[in-house]
C-alpha cells in the first residue's frame, strides 16, 4: 500500500481526477480464468453513480466503464486489468470562483500546500468520484468471491442520529438495495431519507455510519503483526472520503466490558470447531477464525456545503467561499457500495496471499 | 505493508515468538547521521516492560536490547540497524497443560488452523510481547522526529467506564508518566488504578482507550487515495494486539453532526494559515494539515483470563482451560509506549516520502 | 518490483495486449511541478512505432498517446498520470491459424500452461507493444531529468556479427537518430541496415546489443545489498523482450583481468574527486560515482520467423507453424527508446530515493 | 526489492557491518511445517565461510548461526524466521590507516559521499561479509526447494583467463566441491587454483565466471512485464558483490545468431512438452518452460589488493594506500553458495507466487 495502489497479491492502482479526462485503474494479480460478468461490474458501478436518486447530487453521469486488457472471450487472462472512466458531465465553470480558495474542511489547502499546484475542478484527485476505480476492481474481487462462496454485504446503519437498533443479524440484507438510503430497515430508512432531504434543502450536510459483514470467509485468512486482518481492512475503509472511524467485532463498545463477559468459548459441532458468541468480529490474532466478519465505519458530513463559509484564498487573505455546483447531503448511499469494494480486495487479497502458507 | 514489515521508505521488519530465542527486529531507512542516544531508546523499552508496577503482569524480564549494526560511533550510518532482545524469563512450563487448548478469544486456533503447528507457549507470535521491536523502532524514530520538532505523546484516557472528560489540551501530558497507568489525570489515574487493582484479583481483564497527540507536524504528509496518513495511522494502530477500533479527529462522534458546525473554518495570521477549530484532527483529505494529529484506540480487556473457560482442544473435544501464568488484567499502561512508536514511525516514513513530492 | 508494476518511488504499472482494446499505464510518484511536453513525450513513442523503416515491421500504428490525469494546465500535479494508447491497426485475423498452436521460442506455451487460456493475438501480453507505456514513463522520466542535467542515451552497437569497434566515447551519439539503426556511426549503421534486410528477406531474425551510457547522474544513486544501482538497472533491462544477457562497466571482458590493471584510482580536481578510468562503469558497491555509467545489453534474434517451424499444439500433437503477420526482422533500432526509457526511469527512481536518505 | 529486502513472498532481510557486532536477517513468508535441517544450513555457511582453503582469505571466522525465531520443534511455523551470526574475528585495527582513505574500485567513496559518514572497517556494509545473510536464507529456500525436487547448483566455470570448454550437461556436478576452486573438471580446477595461488604471491587479484543450472523447475515459474523469471534472477546476481554481468541461456554469445538457428522447436513425448534444444535457457516470456535454466554470472577481480595504489582522501589531497589485512585474491569459490542461494530464493519466491495465479 503505497501511494495509489493498494494490496499485495491483488492489487488496484487508480488514476484520475474529478474533471480530467477519465478515472480509471489497473488491477493486477486477478486470478485467471474467472468468467468476467460486464453487467454485474457495471451494476456495481451504477450503485454509486451520482444521480441515482432525489438525496443524491444531480450530477448525471452514465459512468460506463470501458476495458482496455485482461479479459479474453469472456475470462480472466491473469493479465493487468486497465480500464477508465471517461469524465463526461463535468461543469468545470462552476469552479472558477474556487480556483484560489480553500474549503474549509476540503483537501483544497492540504494539495496546494504539499504539491505547490492543484487541479481545482471538482476537488480534483481528493474527489469521491475517484472511488469509480475501486468499485470496478471490487466488483471484479466479488466475482472471484462468488465462486468461493464468499460475501460481502455493506448497508447504512446510522444517518446523523438515525440509528439502527440491532446488528446485521436482525434484517434481511437483500432488502438493502429497497431504499435509497441503502438501509435493510425500510422504515428507519424512510426517516434517514427524510432527514438527508431536510439537509440538503437547508444546504448542510451530515455523517453517518455504514455497517459491513463478511460471511463465508474461510479460517486463516490475515497476517500476524502489522498486516493483520483487521488492520488491513480498517486501512482500506479509513482511505475512503470522509471517513474518521473504524471498528471491529466488539469496537469501542467493548472498552468498558470485561474479558469474562466479552471471550468466545469455542465449541465443536461434529468436529467443525466454532465459538459461542461472536464478539471477536470473526478474527482473532488478526486471522480470521471462521464467524462472520463485521464491521462499522464513521463518515463525516461532507465538506463541500451549499453556504457562504469564511476561509482564506492562496495569498493568505481572508475571504467567503460560496460553493456552487452538484453535490452530495450525505454520503452514505452511494458509499455503500465503495465499502463493499474495498472490503472484497482485502479479503480475496489475503485469500491468496494464504495459499503461499504452505506447500 | 505486507507480512511482518511495516512502512515504505523508514521500515520495520520483525521477528520473534514470546518463549523463543529473542525478539527482534531491522529497521530500514533510518537517515544517517543520527545521533543514537541508546539511554533514550532503553528508556522507551522499560516503558513497556513487564513487571513495571503492580497493576501490571509480575514477570520480569530485563528487556534489555541489543544493537547489531547500523551505528557506527554513535551515530546512524544508513544502513539497516538490526536488534534483538534475548528471552531471559521465560516460565515455558507454564504452558504445558495449553498445548493442545485453545484459548478462547486469543489466536491460538486462528494459527493452528492456518499454519498446521504452533508454538503455544506465551502465545508464540501473537504474544504482546512482540511490540517491544517496535518500541524499538520507534524510539529510532523519535530521535528523528525530536531533531524534526515533531512530538509524539499518548496517554491511557479511558480504563472500562472510567473516561476521562477532555481532550489532550486539557491536560498536563509532561505529567502522564507520573503514575503507573499513564493517565495525565493524577485523580482518574488513581481510580482507574484501583479499578485495575480489583479486575486482577478477580482473575479477569479489562479493556479502555489510548488517546494519542502529534505536535508540530508540518502540513503535506500523507498521501491521497489509499495512503491516507490517517489511514496509514489506523493500520498501524489496528496491528497491535488487543486493538478493536480506532478514530481521528470528530470520529464517530461526529456523524450526528452537520457540516456546517463540524467544518474548520481556514483564517491567516501573518501569512501562516491556520484553522479556527479543529474538527479534522490535523488532517485534510488525508494530509496533515499543520494543526494536532490527534486520534483514539479502542483495546479490548485481554483474553487470557486467571479463571476456568470452557473451549476444546486441537481434536475438537471440548474441555476446560485454567490458564496458569503472569497475566495483565488491562494492556493500556504498556501498550502507551507502543502507540507512541507506532505513530513516530508513520509520521516520520511519510515526511520521508513527502521529501520525494517536489524536485 | 512485482509482476506489471516498475520501480519504488516513481513507479509505472502497465497493462494490455497486442489485439486487446488499449495498451497503457499509470505513472505513479511523478514530482509535481513539471513542465510537460507533450511532444516530447509523443516523439520518444515514435521512435519506437513500428513501421518507421524498411527494416522494421511494416504494421503502420499511429500509436497517439492519451492522457487520463495528472495533467493540468501543462504542469505534472503530484498525481497518478494514467494514459492509454488504443490499438488501432490490428490484423487479429493474421493469427486465427495459430490459436492452438506454440511458437518456437516464444511465450505461447509458458502463458499457456501458466494461466490455463492465453489471447494468442499478436503475442497478447508478451508482445513488444507493450513496451509502449515503458517509452510514455521513459519519456516523463527524462522531463525530469533533464531538469537535473541528467542524460540517458542509447544505441544500436551490435547487429548480428557487425560491432562497433569502440565505445561511446569514440562516437557523437547526437548522431544516433540519422540512420533507421540507431547506431552513431553511419558506415557500420548501413551495413547493419543491409545485413536486415537481407536476414528479412530470408523470412530469418537476427539478434544484436544496444549500448547505453548515463551522464551528469550525481554521486550516491543506489543502495546498498539488494538494489545496487546496477542490480536495478540490469533488472530493469532483463524486463525488455527479447533480452539475454546485460553487462556493466568491464564486464564479462573483465574476467581475465587483474585488479591490478582494473582498479580505477581516484584522482582530486579542486576538491572534486573523480577517477583516472572508468572500468566500474560509473558505479561502485552499487552507488553512482559520478562517473559516466555505461551498460550493455544482448537482444536474441526475434522468435517469430516467417518460414515453416516445427512445434506442438495445445494437444500436444506435431505440427507445423508458418507464421503470418507483419514482424520485424530485428528488434534493436525499435528496442534503442526502449532501453533508454528504462534506465530513465531507474536513475529517477534512485535520485528520489536518496533524497531521503538525510534529513 | 528496496533496500535491504529480497523478494516478494519469501523474503529475506538483512543487516549487518563487516565489523559490527552481527550480520543476519530475517526471513519472512517461510512456508510452515518444514523440518529446519541445521546441519544442512550450517554447512551452506561453512561453503562461503573464510579461511576455507589456501586460495581464499586467512581469516578464521566460525560463522555459527544462531536463530532467533520461527522454528518450534525442529518446524518452520510460518513466523518469521531471525538470526544472525556474531563477527569474531574482526581485526578491525587492520583498517585504522584506512579510515580516511577510499580504496580504489571499491564502495569506501560512495558510501561516504552518499551518507556523510562510513563505518571503515573492513568494508563495513559493503563487504561481502554480508553475504552470510543470504547463504542461510538460500538454505531455507533450497530445503523447501528439495522438497519440490528442484535443485540448484552452481559452480566456478573460468577463472581469469582459464574456461571450461562445455556447459554443465558435460560434467558431473557431485563433483564440484571435490576441489577448493568448486569446479566440476579437476583437472582445470587444479589450473585455476595455481593461478589464484600466483596472483595472490602477486598481491593481486582475478576475477572469473560462476554458472549456474537449475533443474526440475516446473513449469509456469516467473511473471510477464518487469517480473520475468531471468530479470528476477539476473537482479538477484548483480547484487552480489563484485558482479560485473549476467547473461542466460544463449547470452550474448547468441547475438550474433538467426532466429532460424537459435529457435526451440517444440516436441510431445506421451503428453509431456519439451524443447528439442534449449537455447532458452529454460525460460521463454519470462516463464520457466520446464527445462533447465541455466545462466552465467560474470565477477570482476577483488578491489582490495595488497599492494601500495594511488588515491585521495577525505579531503580530496591525494594519497597512496597501502591495504594491511586478510583478503580474498579471488572471491569466486565463496561465491559459488551465494549464487546457488540467491537462485534458490529467486525460484522459492516464483513458485508461491504462482500458486496465486489460479483459484
Amino acid at each position: 500500500m503505497m501511494r495509489n495502489t493498494f494490496g499485495n497479491i491483488f492489487t488496484l492502482t487508480t488514476f484520475g481526477e474529478s474533471h480530467g479526462v477519465a478515472v480509471g485503474g489497473v488491477v493486477d494479480g486477478m486470478p485467471a480464468g474467472i468468467a468476467i460478468d460486464m453487467e454485474f461490474i457495471q451494476n456495481e458501478l451504477n450503485r454509486r453513480r451520482p444521480g441515482q436518486s432525489k438525496i443524491t447530487t444531480s450530477r448525471a453521469e452514465p459512468d460506463k466503464v470501458e476495458f482496455f486488457s485482461g479479459v479474453f472471450e469472456g475470462k480472466s487472462t491473469g493479465t493487468p486489468i486497465g480500464f477508465a472512466v471517461y469524465n463526461t458531465n463535468q461543469h468545470s465553470k462552476d469552479y472558477d470562483n474556487m480556483r484560489d480558495l480553500f474549503r474549509p474542511s476540503h483537501a483544497d489547502f492540504t494539495y496546494y500546500a504539499k504539491y505547490g499546484l492543484r487541479d481545482h475542478r471538482g476537488g480534483g484527485r481528493s474527489s469521491a468520484r475517484i472511488t469509480i476505480a475501486r468499485c470496478v476492481a471490487g466488483a471484479l474481487a466479488k466475482l472471484v468471491l462468488r465462486k468461493l462462496n464468499i460475501s460481502v454485504r455493506a448497508y447504512t446503519s446510522q444517518v446523523g442520529d438515525i440509528a439502527l437498533d440491532h446488528d446485521y443479524r436482525h434484517y434481511d440484507l437483500n432488502t438493502t438495495e429497497d431504499n435509497i438510503v441503502r438501509c435493510p430497515d425500510q422504515e428507519m430508512a424512510a426517516r434517514m431519507a427524510a432527514l438527508i432531504a431536510q439537509v440538503k434543502a437547508e444546504g448542510d450536510t451530515i455523517g453517518g455510519v455504514i455497517s459491513c459483514v463478511i460471511q463465508g470467509c474461510p479460517v486463516g485468512l490475515g497476517e500476524p503483526e502489522f498486516s493483520k486482518l483487521h488492520a488491513q481492512l480498517g486501512a482500506a475503509m479509513l482511505g475512503i472520503n470522509a471517513v474518521k472511524g473504524f471498528e471491529y467485532g466488539m469496537g469501542f463498545a467493548g472498552v468498558g466490558q470485561r474479558g469474562s463477559t466479552m471471550n468466545d468459548a469455542f465449541v465443536s459441532h461434529h468436529g467443525q470447531i466454532s465459538t459461542v458468541t461472536n464478539h471477536s468480529g470473526g478474527i482473532q490474532g488478526g486471522i480470521s477464525n471462521g464467524e462472520d466478519i463485521y464491521f462499522r465505519v464513521a463518515f463525516k458530513p461532507v465538506a463541500t456545503l451549499l453556504m457562504p463559509q469564511q476561509t482564506v484564498d492562496i495569498q493568505g487573505h481572508s475571504a467567503t467561499i460560496d460553493v456552487r455546483g452538484r453535490h452530495d447531503p450525505c454520503v452514505l448511499p452511494r458509499a455503500v457500495p465503495v465499502v463493499e469494494a474495498m472490503a472484497a480486495m482485502v479479503i480475496l487479497d489475503n485469500y491468496l496471499l494464504n495459499l503461499t502458507t504452505k506447500v
